[in-house]
């Protein structure tokens, strides 16, 4: 059985923190105000509320302590090494193209990110460890399950990643509204990573200055910048342009 | 002042629809069941609740009932036309390029192409009266205020508006799974209206018979399709990439 919380102020703190949460168990005929204030929350966060009666509800939780209540958690997601994403690429006898993602806070982001990868041929992508959403229910879900198909690795320092990366001959592109050169200016043909930085305070003064090229994407508007996910999308999607030839 | 809801009921099942409410006041003092529930759904919405003492209450709402408890709606969206639309591309000498979003259902997803189209010098964007989210106030912070920048027009049927589109001479290409082209293969330097269609269903059948071109992004994964977001930025910016030559 997945992980649980169980007990009713417990399932409700973690409601509420965000914790990932598949799916929330009442045991039938419970009442009380806690119980509907966890339903509440979890209408709004979705997740789903079943009622069972003691008999599948005892099956379940055994003997524990539950106050009627038990919350199912996502299984943790399973993550690849950077060894694995470049066997990928030559297994498959192409440039490695990987994608770093650097601080990606919201998992929304993280998720599409992940789908536009997975569309774009991408290898795989790295996230740090820490300061950066993990792959939860919600990353998957905004995925649309490319993160079945597209491995990610947890690093626990981006900076040290990069110089590995740099060893195995890839070229760092780092992508940043104070990039020198545009988007479009960068041979992409040859083996890359691309690397995208935080939604709000964009790349890393440290992550960038370890990179090979920091590239922009012109602005054309009034908005200071583009979000995270798009941007990422259109320099992917250049890449794929110019490694296909005119397509 | 903004429109308002009151009283507790109708505030709680109007934040569980998903209203487009920008803050709720509760009156000093007041209690129970219903207002803790409209706590937790705010909260989970990130709606702020804000509680004033009588005389500061009084002065905003005078004598209505509302069983100390009022939600301030977000102020409706002012649509431009597409004539506007279109002279904005007149006064700054430059061949239109609109976007029209046939059937966006998520305000996520409307105002991160918002947002996308105001980046890439797009002069405006069309969505069609029903079956589309109205610009709201989750669209309004999701494209990060460019809906304050980019025109919006609100058309009742959007296969007129692509005829209208037609005899302005502008090219419509529909961007679609099924494509017959790859989107790097249409010459965009002309006029253009780019139409994205639903996120789950893809363009209508009697939309796609409309458009002059029908491109597809490739895929090079196993996820069948991208995000609608993600696919209009990578189109998008392959018109700013044609029209500023190599940039």
């Amino acid at each position: 059985m997945a992980e649980t919380i169980v007990g009713r102020q417990p399932v409700l703190e973690a409601l509420k923190a965000g914790t990932a949460i598949d799916k929330i168990l009442f045991l039938e005929g419970v009442q009380g105000k806690q119980l509907e204030d966890i339903r509440a929350v979890a209408q709004a966060r979705n997740i789903p509320v079943v009622v069972m009666n003691r008999y599948r509800f005892r099956d379940l939780v055994g003997h524990q302590k539950t106050q009627g209540v038990i919350a199912l958690l996502s299984k943790p997601y399973s993550y690849s090494t950077v060894e694995q994403l470049l066997a990928r690429a030559a297994e498959r006898n192409e440039k490695p193209f990987v994608l770093v993602l650097d601080e990606i806070e919201d998992p929304q982001n993280l998720g599409a990110l992940v789908r536009t990868a997975e569309c774009a041929g991408v290898h795989g992508a790295i996230v740090p460890k820490h300061r950066s959403a993990p792959v939860s229910a919600a990353v998957v879900k905004a995925s649309a399950g490319a993160t079945e198909h597209l491995p990610i690795a947890e690093v626990t320092n981006i900076m040290h990643t990069i110089e590995e990366l740099k060893q195995e001959h890839l070229w760092i592109t780092g992508l940043d509204a104070s990039g020198e050169k545009l988007y479009t200016e960068v041979d992409y043909t040859s083996p890359i990573a691309l690397v995208v930085g935080n939604e709000g305070r964009g790349m890393r003064r440290l992550v960038k200055d370890h990179c090979d090229f920091v590239v922009r994407i012109p602005l054309l508007g009034k908005i200071a910048s583009l979000n995270a996910s798009a941007a990422g999308a259109i320099v992917m999607y250049e890449v794929v342009r110019q490694r296909c030839g005119k397509h």
